[in-house]
């Protein structure tokens, strides 16, 4: 966990660390195999959390935002460890995307590394994914996560901590051939400076540091070495391979800085990180810590600037899947008048109900690229699947509820216990029935409300009457929505 | 059914019509409130094929293309029927989807209709679907198919034949509010003629003309109608709903012209036609018959000529989700070469099978445009919902069916029963291991072989020495076909 503070200077606003909290809790290694968090890392976690918790107790919950990776990406029972750690922490926590990952890690690392000319790569080995960026200044251009991750390599090719240089190959070659996948984009792309950012990339380059694995001391390479972190080398980690295999056990391995938390995930992260260098043609890499945490709170920052990526993910969209964006834009528009019509939610943030209803309606016709027929599922799939910057995987989930939802039939959301943005669907399904027309001409003054569930919806007489079809319309919206039991009234005045 | 002679003309390849069979079936009104075809309706349908299916006993399949529409893309028995109608017909059947029979429709209108200048409109009101087409010349522009048709609108609003006023409103609103969907961009391209292409559209024409709904005879609306058809006018169109309007029952009207086997459809046809007319302000449209028969059989013509619109589709897709092209081309090469080195197939023809291996290669990676995550999946989707011109709807299940297994684990396509094309995904999968460089450089010599569903593969060993990380995927495959029961070996030579 990282505590900064903002503060303006004459180049924008800087964070300003305060507090670190550090608990290496390696959820990741509490993953069964059929994909279960195991009750000790998840006690393990909660305990760390809770910890967290008690520190920014008071805080501002638009001035923390928690993130979770890839083991509650993947992890069967994530939803409930989240739903306790949120209770645990005080704050919502969201479950990110391996994209999004890379990106926050790229914003993260760019703001503590000093800048290269030119494209930067940053490489950053977690416990199950690692993620790839290529970038230029703060700008992420490519962004990949696989799945290999330190701490399931190590359980995967070093069982109960056995080595040999058989497995250490296969790990080696497992690794390549995961990032063989992206290699042809990111050599094209290239880059002029080469970033490690996580905990392992650290631990590797102490190692070699405190161990003399590069063979040499001189200034040179001393130079190099930054402020934060350090630097890894080929010769250094083939140095360290090599050292490495002169013990058969992962328990017996003597170095210098060897941390005990460290020395379980340490053989599959040197594998990873060798299958890095090769794949890549990686001659020496600056290292760099905590650049997710860093760059969750840039982010951060950016939302409360206005600049939130999500608009300009949104904005992407719109473009990339030809949507229409007046009819877009109409809809929004008037969905939001609807919902501010509405009494105030009592957990959520208006502002953010009506940022989250303004994106469904800019995103709810992006489903034609794929087919006119069902055209709201495509716009759902989309939206649930793609990557989408800014956004956190439970955004995305709502997004794609309310895109299925926004037009026919109501059974599938009716019967999805999970789902509880039903206010914002009634809005933005009148806002779609009203806007039919798709012209910004002739739209009625309507007036809603909502008391206890029970909708209501007011529509000058004369107007339906000379809107026979749109009159229709309504009736059967009324109807779809008394039909899965919730209560909708259509008033003429 | 249309049999039809192929001339070639200073103009082009013609269509000569030798023979045609008409059997008015009905399915739609066969299809019972759970979406399956009753037993009636089943029976009806397979006499008629197999009536069919005599008189084209003994031509090569080459020249035969039978096609099913709205009524067998809705039903859930709809495999069981096409396998019964197959083998009553003695040819395969494809059900296309409602965008790729709107293509087909305008097709044949086109050719059977003189042409306009500028813009053409063509309008098909089906049994349960209506499909909107424009375009230009014998090039379909916008393309639509809607849930509306002449059979399941009168058995929604005047079951049992029972007529009124109300009733009528809202069979006319209930579709122009479909209708509504389209017609902002029908309205905004345009036209300059207006075509009814159906048998609905045809009765029509007939009905008005029969009984001089009109109210004129003069000589310049006798002599704009065509030949084949007939003319609709919007006055026409009013003075038979008025006459339909003064009777309560659909058996006591009486009209000159008005068949049995019609009557019963009439009404929701009617409707609908009046809402196509009010909702896209149309005056008058020109009526052909056939125009799905006709445009079949030029399409099939088209493919024995290299204007198979299928290739145009798989091009247009590349581009569309920007796929890697030389990848692509680069699979496709090398999976057809696998897949020429196999037995030939018993029942299907080894040029269909490459045809469809190639578009499986130059689709596999469209997925990535939503997601590198999971982008098989992604690719599958899309090619799986995606309106796609030229290919039927097996075309596609096909095709999502390769792409979903075409890399990652195969134990899902191994619990599908209904999935045959194991020879094509082996070609196609091996070819994506060894293309994982994106390369022409390098590639080995591969044999293959499948000798009763075992599947061998030979490598020349020096190859793979030099080539460890291509080895390590090979046995990776290798080892994930055994897993799912299916043999294969990798030979070192």
């Amino acid at each position: 966990m990282l505590v900064a503070q903002a503060t303006n200077t004459p180049s924008g606003t800087q964070l300003r660390p305060i507090d670190t909290l550090r608990d290496s809790v390696r959820l990741a290694a509490g993953l069964t195999e059929n994909k279960l968090l195991g009750n000790d890392a998840y006690q393990r976690g909660l305990a760390a959390i809770r910890r967290f918790g008690e520190r920014i107790r008071g805080f501002d919950p638009a001035n923390v935002r928690a993130v979770a990776t890839n083991t509650l990406r993947v992890a069967k029972n994530a939803q409930q460890f989240i739903h306790d750690a949120q209770q645990a922490l005080g704050f919502p926590i969201e479950v990110i995307a391996g994209v999004e990952e890379a990106r926050l890690i790229y914003i993260g690392a760019a703001h503590e590394v000093q800048a290269a000319q030119g494209n930067r790569l940053v490489v950053d080995i977690g416990g199950g994914s690692t993620e790839f960026i290529i970038g230029k200044g703060y700008e992420p251009k490519l962004m990949e996560s696989l799945y290999i991750g330190c701490v399931s390599h190590s359980i995967r090719f070093f069982p109960k901590g056995n080595i040999d240089a058989h497995s250490f190959k296969e790990a080696e070659l497992a690794a390549r051939r995961e990032i063989q996948v992206i290699s042809g984009a990111y050599l094209k792309s290239g880059w002029n400076q080469a970033i490690g950012s996580s905990g392992t990339a650290r631990a590797l380059a102490e190692l070699i540091s405190a161990n003399d694995f590069n063979g040499h001391t001189d200034g040179l390479t001393m130079g190099r070495v930054n402020a934060s972190g350090g630097l890894i080398t080929r010769d250094g980690l083939r140095a360290m391979k090599k050292h490495l295999l002169t013990y058969e056990h992962i328990s017996q391995v003597e170095l210098l800085g060897l941390k005990d938390d460290r020395r379980s995930v340490w053989p599959g992260g040197l594998a990873i990180m060798l299958a890095v260098f090769d794949e890549l043609g990686i001659e020496e890499m600056e290292v760099t810590d905590a650049a997710l945490r860093t760059g969750v709170l840039y982010d951060l920052l950016g939302r409360s600037q206005h600049h939130d990526m999500r608009y300009v993910t949104v904005e992407q969209f719109i473009q990339r899947y030809s949507a229409d964006r007046e009819q877009a834009t109409r809809v929004g528009k008037l969905a939001s008048e609807f919902l501010q019509q509405l009494p105030k939610p009592k957990t959520e943030s208006r502002a953010d109900n009506i940022a989250l209803l303004q994106w469904a309606a800019s995103l709810h016709e992006i489903g034609l690229s794929i087919s006119h027929n069902s055209y709201h599922k495509h716009s759902a799939y989309i939206a649930g699947n793609a990557d989408m910057p800014g956004f956190s995987k439970n955004d995305q989930a709502r997004l794609a509820a309310l895109l299925i939802g926004h037009t026919g039939k109501l059974g599938k959301l009716a019967n999805n216990s999970g789902f509880h943005d039903w206010r914002m669907l009634f809005c933005l399904r009148l806002a779609q029935v009203l806007c039919r027309g798709r012209s910004d001409e002739d739209l009625p003054k309507v007036k809603v409300s909502d008391e206890d569930g029970a909708y209501q919806v007011s529509i000058p007489k004369e107007w339906a009457q000379i809107h026979p079809l749109t009159e229709f319309s309504l009736l059967k919206e009324a109807a779809e929505w008394n039909r899965i039991g919730r209560s909708y009234e259509l008033n003429l005045k």
